[in-house]
């Protein structure tokens, strides 16, 4: 027998063992320390759960009679034994993991019950509808979760009760009714559970529903272990980067009942407003309902506000809200919290640090400083970055025009344009064709997870601020409308009314999260204003970090975009985007030109236009440096596909088209040909470009120059930057050096103009990065262009391996995760070697970083930790990487005091 | 003043000083300290050289004073002066660099000539022909090499007077012809030569050859520095890997004369002969005549060996051959030597360390450690591993019939086939399409250096083994004739006519270097036996090696062709090979299929085929470890090129085909473009198919497996090694080692056969160089893919780039040499980096390489120094694998013991 204790009663934890017992383990055993009123019970440990699986989904040695005492243990506190004839205990089992996933694994509730105990429970309660509809909920669980049995069997056989007799809601059915659909439950699990996958349960061939208590727990802690690998469970791990191996634990606690009439109730709550952060109660309750009827969204709630003003739930009530007080000043957050009311006595199922918009987050935390409750530090440590994204999702034009057609609660906010699906399966289908689309549902449930993803937005007609959908839509960041109950939505149809109209799927609608406005056809979207906490976290977020802030923007309206979100400049930006649009035709004429003045001439119309743009951008980052890259692209990118070409000119020919014309056309095909690369990726582009060409980076390198001294001459402040692209050979990049250098210097002496201009180099080949120690000599700053280095340290092609075989790898989790999204440790090693041997090189090196691993938050803090410089974002992201940046300073500042 | 010397004395200096003399100048002082006949000179040194081109092309400061004292010093010993009216001393002014690059540079002979000293010069020697001669000779070369006039100009003058004056040969001019000659010849400068590029040699705007002996002196020096930086010299450095900041030195030495009458005479030797080793005396010399004449072939020469039976040459005969064994036991080594008789008396006007062929480098290697001149140590060290290549060239098929077309001169041995053409240009342009050329001159010069490059081989019909096509095809490793006198080539027409047979270009000839026959047609060529010394130096190299060697081979005639060449195993199987020819088929229905069991029928097809290639190979190598790697090409490879079945699909709508069969073929056209890949290098492929298509590699390793337990039923010793390709992440190994030990373990069962198959990986992936602390933790060995690493680590894709731009990067020296062949720096960085990991994870891994680096010598030291357990190459470079293998063993020892 092993000596590892794997099984804790709940006065025996603390919230600090939340990777022991979970989220909900360590706070229900926090609670009970506080001396809140918890139903007691105790808890299998994660670890236990993991050992479940390494074990070939078996009980380690020992577990059994560990459950056993404790559950003996909680008989005795409670003075009554699980399955008794007189006075049963009732238990609910259920997961709980280190970080929550609501909703993603399994519970089951009146565990305990069976054909002996369910009279003495009648006995006890005098009251046979309750007891007979509990059981039959009980049943209705089990075979569900535990034994796989399909849940519609069920709820038809319940409908066609009601049906029968003629009851509009569940409340109407008799204690008869329920004991005669327990029976009729019993023969559904006979008739339909597989013998095969229960064999234990077998009598006389067929799955019998099982009587035994002690049965009936090992099933269902079973059952929990099983359902942390579910499909959904782990793809919403995969979604939100939590370990596979972390586990579950299960809590087996006593149950309290909800639905013991008037007197009773269920709720959840929060301690603050979850979707702005407005210091208020906030949450939902019903009378007479189990918990699961509230999330469910089953039954409209009432706002938890209220509860105090309901006959016989006056004092519960009051003693809640003390308990909200206690909560959050012990934990010093905002808290989630579920409770029950069983005949006017308040208990406390739950709490955990509650989950918040990006906008609440933002107020919590600057008014729980102001209140005294944190420290500034503590505020920037508890506003996730990744989920500042939300305030930047767009908002309807508060000038636009629309009529309303339906009004629902703003559950999640930001606002979406889409075409309306009724399905997950088709949300995702349409999506992956490119399509926008608003997932429109009833209420949502788990199973549509991978539709959520999929769309822009939610919809839904029923549920509350704190359904499912709500929940996992602020989640994500993703807009949604719930309980817009003038939906009537019918999925086989595909169709929904909603006054006098009918919604078909791919018709559009607009939506918006933060009004819970509804609207037919799409409203013009613009990006949304921010709020004051925004800027108040942002500007501490400035002040903790010593790491800057850079954007990627290759336009003058990006560039301002990026200066409004605080970047200190323009990390990157890329200049073959002037070489599309309309330029494509000069860039065309300069590729294929076939004569000097030909190509000359490109080339001039090329610098006249490249001019004008770096002015734009100088202009709009007057005062801060702007990195402009010279020309990356392979130039084959600019011409036009080879096999239309072809193809065009194979049916020009075979319909007797004009020779002339189409011996042009086979000598263009020719030159196109013969510029056609295996692996674009890998040939000729970057500096190789401006070594084989090098017309192409003077012309460049004069554009920037020409535009700066002109700003000089206008009393600006431009301040150009140039970086040349894919190094691999410091013999490159002196070679292109010198040839920058003799450019800027024509410029200037003609202009007579005097500016400095930094010149560098993108590190962004494993090459590049062994050899920086050479490099890093001749370069004034290394910008590491993480997205390439990333392709070339794994040998993956981006465009290839997201289609080809990513997905499979993440799922097989040969990856832990996209490497294109946020650091690998490998290409971060090959980054740590190239600024240890740039600065070796060279100690005045500027360090950045401009691939798109500069806007996530986790890479930022790995950047940190090298002594980056700055990072280079997206415009958009650039409120996250300050403030990501904020953080890992803190952290580093923490681990430093750690270390003294 | 610069206080630097840069002029050295000729008994001022030594062997030693090979990188300040140059290797001519550092043997003139050798040879004079050794008190062998030398005409007194000096050297101007190599550093002197870097510095004109560093302070753009301009003497620097003090040198011109430098030189005019040792002028006079060289003045005072010889008693004459420079431009003397009365008794002139003449002066050769030669390049001279550390490494020989024959016939590269420029040289100037009988400098000092002028309208006045010529008839001093007369008054001494009373031989006016021979003065006038050398006057016009002088002012031939000067005009061509320092004032960059067209050679022809001077020889149609020369030819013209001949035909003028009925001379057959220039011996039949007179003096007075000569003395007409030069006064042609100073018009032709006047005419022809431009005043803008030699303004100092201006009088009246016409350039006139130059009277000052100084200014000769100077112009020619200056010309000699300018001759380093000419194409062919910097096309010779890149084929040799010579670096281009080493410089020339230049030698200015007294003339003698060869051209003085019949006991006059001038010869090039070696101490024992260059073509197979034998140790004779070997040479050719001419009586009457210029060095120059020799070289040139314009004249046939006589054996040198005759040279002491020649009337009153016969004391300098026996005087060059005690020479001979003085040089070569002072040097240890084979000499090749310069000598000149001037009227009976001997002058050695160079020597060195002879180049050889790869037969005779090993003849005299193991003939020298037999005459105690050197260890075995030494004679392995001497040995060019690259030039063993040479050997493995073909032969002439000893039982072919063919009737012999002409004989010449055995100059450089192996025998080639191809097409005759009749220029450099030809050469190139037809190799280019693909084409094997014989390259067919009267006599090659440095200006044919590409085109002998192009060639397979190369046929002269005059010059001796001494001329320039001999010594540079030998170089090469080449097939050359040379001499082959009874071919009358006309270039223009490009005809050669032998006996009564005319050959146009284009006709196909077959040449063997090693017995001088040429053949009209295509004689079949048999792979060499090699010769017995190349066995005994390859077993003095084994054991002197502690770095093992092993084949890539996958086929069991390439195997059993490693073993003979020594190799101790097989490194790298490749399986995808055995995907080819007629199998294609099958893997494309495999591919393609559409259900399962057309893909199962597939599978096992493949299964059923690639178990007989795995018997044959396992058999070949029985009792050697064979390592195969699995699948590593992306699966589109084997299907069609969409775009042309697009094309055929396009074809068939416009000319109305069958609806159906286009339908077919359009669905498969869809099918295919599903699997194409924008950069296939960095996309699906490697162990990637491995996770995506289990069955693949599954079968692979059945395949494997079932065949080795097969060969051990028989009682064979098979030593299976499995490969995974392109890990770079270290979960992969893990996974597909599971599966491929699932898999054997399946076989082993089904057969009873007990065997034990390692399981590694290639690290050719930067990032799995950098983790391979995690990776070595799985494989029971490492094998180094050098060529994809090399692709990965600079971003070079190997199909593009040789086309579209490392040329232009070689040339403009942004890469040193071709990092394909010879494994770059930043790649070697990561290979020591992967294999420090991989040891630090697993102290028994073994580590190889199997890149095509492994059979490079260079690479193969590098690999050493890393401490690499084995490389692997192709069958035919195993020798010279083991060769370098062993002298990187020697220099370790060497280096060791300096340190000691």
């Amino acid at each position: 027998m092993s000596d590892v204790k794997r099984v804790y009663a709940f006065r025996e934890g603390d919230t600090s063992m939340k990777f022991v017992l979970g989220g909900k383990g360590a706070n229900l055993a926090e609670m009970t320390r506080l001396g809140l009123p918890v139903p007691p019970g105790f808890t299998i440990t994660c670890q236990t759960c993991v050992e479940y699986y390494g074990a070939g989904k078996r009980f380690p040695d020992g577990l059994e009679e560990e459950i056993s005492r404790h559950r003996k243990d909680l008989e005795e506190q409670m003075g009554k034994r699980l399955g008794d004839a007189k006075d049963p205990l009732l238990v609910s089992v259920r997961s709980g993991a280190a970080f929550s996933m609501p909703g993603m694994m399994d519970t089951i509730l009146n565990l305990g019950l069976n054909d002996t105990s369910v009279d003495g429970l009648v006995e006890q309660t005098g009251n046979s509808r309750f007891v007979w509809d509990s059981y039959r909920r009980f049943i209705q669980m089990f075979s569900k979760v535990v034994l796989d049995a399909e849940g519609d069997l069920f709820e038809n056989a319940l409908t066609a009760m009601k049906q029968a007799r003629g009851a509009k809601s569940d409340t109407d059915l008799t204690a008869e009714d329920l004991k005669e659909l327990v029976a009729q439950f019993k023969d559904i699990v006979s008739d339909h559970v597989s013998a095969d996958d229960f064999p234990e349960l077998v009598e006389n061939g067929k799955v019998v529903f099982p009587q035994d208590v002690e049965v009936q727990l090992r099933e269902a802690i079973e059952a929990v272990f099983r359902s942390w690998m579910n499909d959904r469970a782990v793809l919403y791990r995969k979604m939100h980067k939590i370990a596979d191996d972390l586990g579950t634990a299960v809590n087996v606690q006593t149950m309290v009942f909800g639905n013991k009439g008037d007197t009773s109730a269920t709720g959840v709550a929060f301690t603050r407003n979850p979707a702005d952060g407005t210091k208020e109660f906030y949450g939902d309750f019903l009378t007479n309902a189990q918990g699961e009827d509230v999330v469910a969204g089953i039954r409209n709630t009432e706002p938890i506000l209220d509860l105090k003003t309901v006959g016989g739930l006056e004092k519960a009530g009051e003693q809640l809200e003390g308990v909200f007080v206690t909560l959050e000043n012990h934990y010093r957050d905002m808290c989630d919290i579920e409770f029950t009311i069983e005949q006017g006595k308040l208990w406390m199922l739950q709490t955990r640090i509650g989950k918040r918009t990006a906008r609440a987050a933002l107020k919590i935390a600057v008014d729980m400083v102001d209140e005294g409750l944190i420290t500034r530090e503590e505020a920037l440590l508890r506003i996730d970055p990744e989920q500042l994204d939300q305030l930047l999702h767009p908002q309807f034009d508060s000038t636009a025009e629309y009529d309303v057609l339906a009004k629902g609660l703003n559950a999640s906010p930001g606002a979406a344009v889409g075409e309306v699906v009724f399905s997950s399966e088709d949300a995702v289908s349409e999506a992956e064709k490119g399509r926008k689309v608003i997932l429109v549902r009833w209420e949502t449930n788990p199973d549509d997870l991978a539709g959520m993803v999929a769309a822009q937005g939610i919809l839904t007609s029923h549920g509350g601020k704190t359904s499912h959908a709500a929940v996992v839509a602020r989640g994500m960041g993703k807009p949604c409308v719930c309980g817009a109950e003038a939906l009537r939505i019918d999925v086989e149809a595909k169709t929904a009314h909603v006054g006098g109209l009918e919604l078909h799927e791919g018709d559009i609608i607009s939506i918006d999260g933060t009004s819970g406005i509804v609207v037919q056809g799409s409203v013009d979207l613009v990006p949304p204003s921010v709020s004051g906490e925004f800027d108040t976290i942002l500007s501490w977020a400035d002040e903790a970090r010593t790491m800057g802030v850079r954007a990627n923007a290759d336009t003058p309206e990006d560039a301002k975009l990026g200066r409004e979100f605080g970047a200190a400049g323009i990390g990157l930006c890329r200049t073959e985007h002037m070489f599309l649009g309309d330029r494509k035709d000069i860039v065309q004429s300069m590729i294929l030109a076939e004569d000097e003045p030909t190509r000359d001439e490109a080339l001039a119309n090329l610098l006249r236009v490249q001019t004008e743009d770096f002015l734009g951008i100088l202009e709009a980052m007057d005062g801060l440096p702007v990195t402009s890259r010279l020309l990356d692209p392979p130039l084959h990118e600019f011409l036009d596909d080879p096999r239309s070409l072809d193809i065009e000119i194979v049916r020009m020919e075979m319909s007797g088209g004009d020779p002339a014309a189409i011996s042009a056309k086979r000598k263009l095909l020719h030159r196109i040909d013969a510029m056609a690369e295996h692996n674009p990726m890998l040939g000729l582009r970057g500096c190789r470009l401006g070594i084989v060409y090098p017309e192409i980076y003077a012309m460049q390198v004069r554009a920037i120059t020409a535009a700066a001294c002109e700003l000089k001459k206008r009393g600006k402040n431009p301040m150009p930057e140039i970086m040349i692209p894919l190094v691999s050979v410091v013999a490159e990049l002196e070679i292109l050096r010198a040839e920058t250098e003799e450019a800027i210097a024509k410029v200037i002496d003609s202009t007579g103009v005097e500016i400095d201009i930094p010149i560098g180099t993108m590190i962004e080949l494993p090459r590049a990065a062994v050899t920086a120690d050479e490099i890093g000599a001749v370069a004034d700053f290394f910008s590491f262009g993480t997205n390439d280095l990333t392709q070339t340290t794994f040998g993956f092609s981006r465009d290839d391996i997201e289609s080809k075989f990513l997905p499979r790898y993440l799922e097989r989790k040969v990856l832990p995760r996209n490497p294109f999204e946020t650091i690998d440790s490998g290409v971060a090693e090959l980054v740590r070697i190239g600024c240890e041997k740039g600065r070796q090189a060279n100690p005045n090196i500027k360090l950045g970083v401009c691939g798109e691993h500069g806007g996530d938050p986790e890479s930022v803090k790995v950047f940190f930790g090298m002594g980056l410089n700055y990072v280079s974002c997206s415009p958009y992201r650039v409120p996250l990487a300050r403030l990501a940046a904020a953080q890992a300073s803190l952290a580093g500042k923490a681990e430093a005091s750690d270390n003294r």
